[in-house]
């Protein structure tokens, strides 16, 4: 890395400084090196560490950076697509799915989801907790609200919690038909439990995927998946599309 | 809003002062109003201002208030459902596209859209810039690269760059049988040129979406779309699919 003073420059110095320090990352630096410390960035490039931290932020929003504690920051290995839609429609639980189901426990949804379900306020639906883990690492954390009225033959016998009820629960549901569902993906920040589940700080920024799942007319399942925005690129496409695939970039030796 | 203290919580102060003031939207606030200013909201909750601005800044994130300058900290609207992957599957440009184009230069992509198109190291693409205005506003700012083999016919004799231009190679393009397409989604920071078209700071979050368009058994354009985070959740789904909504907030009187 130069010393390239940046005080001359026209555009938001801490973006002159992001496209600069991004130009050294491809060309000095390789995956997993650790960076030098803010204060002797900061130095090196002539800047306030306030413009330095706003320069950092934007290529650890661009997954090009990773800040971990105890570790400081280092560079980020390329994203990994992780398939999210298909054409394949399946009930949440059906083989070959993604999910692990580890919990289950009777909740009163949040006013958004409710809606969706055509829950009464107050009304508690069953809610499966699922993980989702992809080469090795965690990505996904996942709430399935599922009103009493998609599971009606669901037997009141078993534990209310726990992952064999989370099993029971969707064995049930996977008994209607699915005439289809789909998907939005929007920002969101990391819930305590989520951040806590994918090894980040509440407040991570991350892809919160909502899908609905449609059977009989009406809305009979919800998840709110909540992805790593660090680390995952999430990929929608024909069955089998071949991943998109990063510029190679240098690997630490 | 109260003056809740928030030096005994054992959670991470800015992660419960969230919360707290999530709650303070919903219940006390209404869409468009302005928040008081950072040094009155950290003196009633009786914190840093650097813990204020972490809870401000995770707020933003999830869509819930938005930081303009020279107005200050307002309260969001609910974010617009955009939709941006369906069961049809058209190429840019065809008819009843949500897209304008603007216009079309010769280009060197980046590595990694070069790769994805074959394309030789220095190799120029067409580049057709285009645009999408949803309720009004300009939601996305797009990027479509075509390179010269996918339209062995375009004529020379036009201007090679203008949104003439831009038609013709789109107009070129439709030739082609499309056999497929899928599409990526990331996050990453709006680069200056679409911050400005997007009527936000460069760096600004934003959800990236990458399309491959297939044909002739090979990538035949690449589309890397800029989607601002803040107003847009992103849509994929069956044609015709209602869009997710929002649990009502309440509206500025």
């Amino acid at each position: 890395m130069g010393t390239t003073q940046l005080e001359t420059v026209p555009e938001p110095k801490y973006w002159h400084l992001r496209t600069v320090l991004s130009e050294a990352l491809d060309s000095e630096f390789s995956v997993g090196e650790i960076l030098p410390n803010e204060r002797e960035l900061a130095a090196r490039f002539g800047v306030a560490r306030a413009t330095l931290r706003q320069a950092l932020e934007q290529l650890e929003l661009e997954g090009r950076l990773q800040r971990r504690r105890g570790v400081g920051t280092t560079v980020a290995p390329p994203r990994m697509g992780v398939a999210v839609g298909s054409e394949r429609q399946v009930w949440p639980g059906a083989s070959g799915d993604d999910w692990q189901a580890t919990d289950c426990a009777l909740t009163v949804p949040s006013p958004a989801v409710a809606l969706m379900l055509e829950a009464g306020e107050g009304e508690q639906v069953h809610t499966v907790r699922r993980s989702r883990v992809s080469h090795g690492q965690p990505v996904a954390a996942d709430l399935l609200h599922i009103p009493a009225s998609s599971v009606p033959e669901l037997s009141a016998i078993d534990s209310p919690t726990g992952s064999s009820r989370a099993r029971a629960v969707l064995r049930e549901l996977q008994r209607l038909d699915l005439d289809g569902q789909d998907r939005a993906v929007e920002l969101g920040s990391a819930r305590a439990d989520d951040a806590r589940e994918l090894d980040r700080l509440p407040g991570a920024p991350v892809l919160v995927v909502t899908t609905r799942f449609f059977a009989q007319g009406r809305t009979a399942a919800v998840s709110v998946a909540t992805y790593r925005a660090d680390t995952c690129r999430l990929t929608f496409g024909a069955e089998g599309a071949v991943e998109i695939h990063d510029a190679p970039r240098r690997q630490a030796s």
